[in-house]
């Protein structure tokens, strides 16, 4: 069991609070949001609110089982002896990754053949991303861990890619007011998705492991809010305006 | 742990079953009234519930909390060692109090990019404003409470600022019927958001520890009650009253 200190157990306990109440929030804003876009546009706003909704059920199972796993009493922390299950967050992962991509080609409107093959490409390289990591997050060791680490590391490159060079053509035919916003949705995704991979390596330093465990706990939790609920609420911004855009002709 | 008196033990604990059952009652309140008012308002009145169902959210783990932390059994006051979780507060705020002033950006229907550029200045100051007072709130000591109190004062000053003197001359430009309004809805801001910084410096004042408790728990839930639930119904009024003023074509 990692060495942790209270401040720590009480920064992680609340940072996945804060998840839980931040994703719910964000899943209620976006299917509400859902009405104020156009038939072209619901389904990948349905999506982006059903990310969240996956993401806050993770939390609130992530944060009963960091409950479970601790106890403080008189000030002092201790382990119960039930493990903290981390494997909820590949779970997740693995439902809620391949459908953010798959938002990112709705809210494009491209025609229905490329819809299908992007999203079928995307989806399927992101599934593999992670069901690649996941071996490696459980590794006793820091080699085995890097092994995976790097065979996770393949898809993801293709993703990259995938959305700057088989995307990158279809932005440029987006309508210029939504571009540059879809272009920045593009952006986020790769920065926040980035920040996984190094959040993963964390170990392969020589950190203590309380501080580790802070570290992956904290900086995962970020990077999924970066990832599901600010992109969500960019995907909707983007089918906003694409919206009024259609409505008023201007297409 | 401070002394407290069965009495203030039942107040603070009936106060956080109010604040729970008024913050549930204001978000279906504000959700089902937001089909009342015309598409560009809706998401300011969305937002308007949101925060109060978060603020439903944390005012149930406080409520557990407190119940965690204190039994009665015969009369008899005593702590359980489970120590009182103080965060929730200021997770809370960090999402709540960013969504509040957008909120009041949102219902005065600007531009597009005068709208992104106050609720950007605004939210950020906010959460500016809540991440610098948490390290006083959790301070053991008096100066150290002051010195963050006091830093935190700083993106209160330039919020105040911002909503008189740049936001000041938008409010001119709003359609007469409302300008009252949200004049009142500014003044309700600062009037509740004023609550906090006094009950945060009433350890400052030499006031014996179940007093001090009671002073800041029963008080931060009145200023919560105000700050979010009344200002929400308030924003949820100017909507109504504007999108009626605009669909007799008289705006």
């Amino acid at each position: 069991m990692e060495m942790l200190s209270i401040f720590q157990y009480s920064l992680i306990y609340n940072a996945f609070s804060f998840a839980l109440a931040a994703m719910g929030a964000a899943t209620l804003f976006l299917w509400f949001g859902r009405s104020q876009v156009s038939d072209h546009y619901k389904t990948a706003v349905t999506i982006s609110g059903l990310v969240c909704a996956i993401a806050t059920y993770h939390y609130l199972r992530i944060f009963e089982s960091w409950e479970a796993a601790y106890q403080v009493k008189d000030g002092v922390l201790s382990a119960t002896g039930v493990a903290f299950n981390d494997a909820y967050r590949y779970v997740d992962w693995l439902l809620t990754v391949p459908l953010l991509l798959v938002e990112l080609v709705l809210v494009m409107r491209l025609s229905r053949e490329e819809t299908a093959s992007k999203a079928k490409k995307l989806g399927f390289a992101a599934a593999l991303m992670i069901i690649l990591g996941y071996p490696g997050e459980i590794a006793a060791d820091v080699p085995t861990r890097a092994l995976w680490g790097t065979l996770s590391a393949l898809p993801f490159l293709y993703i990259i890619w995938e959305l700057y060079r088989g995307l990158g053509e279809s932005i440029e035919r987006q309508p210029a007011n939504v571009r540059e916003l879809i272009k920045k949705a593009r952006l986020l995704t790769l920065a926040s998705w980035g920040f996984y991979p190094i959040v993963f390596m964390a170990p392969y330093i020589n950190i203590s492991g309380g501080t580790a465990q802070t570290t992956i706990q904290v900086g995962y939790t970020i990077a999924d809010l970066v990832a599901k609920a600010v992109f969500g609420i960019v995907i909707w911004m983007i089918a906003v305006q694409k919206s009024e855009a259609e409505k008023s002709g201007n297409h």
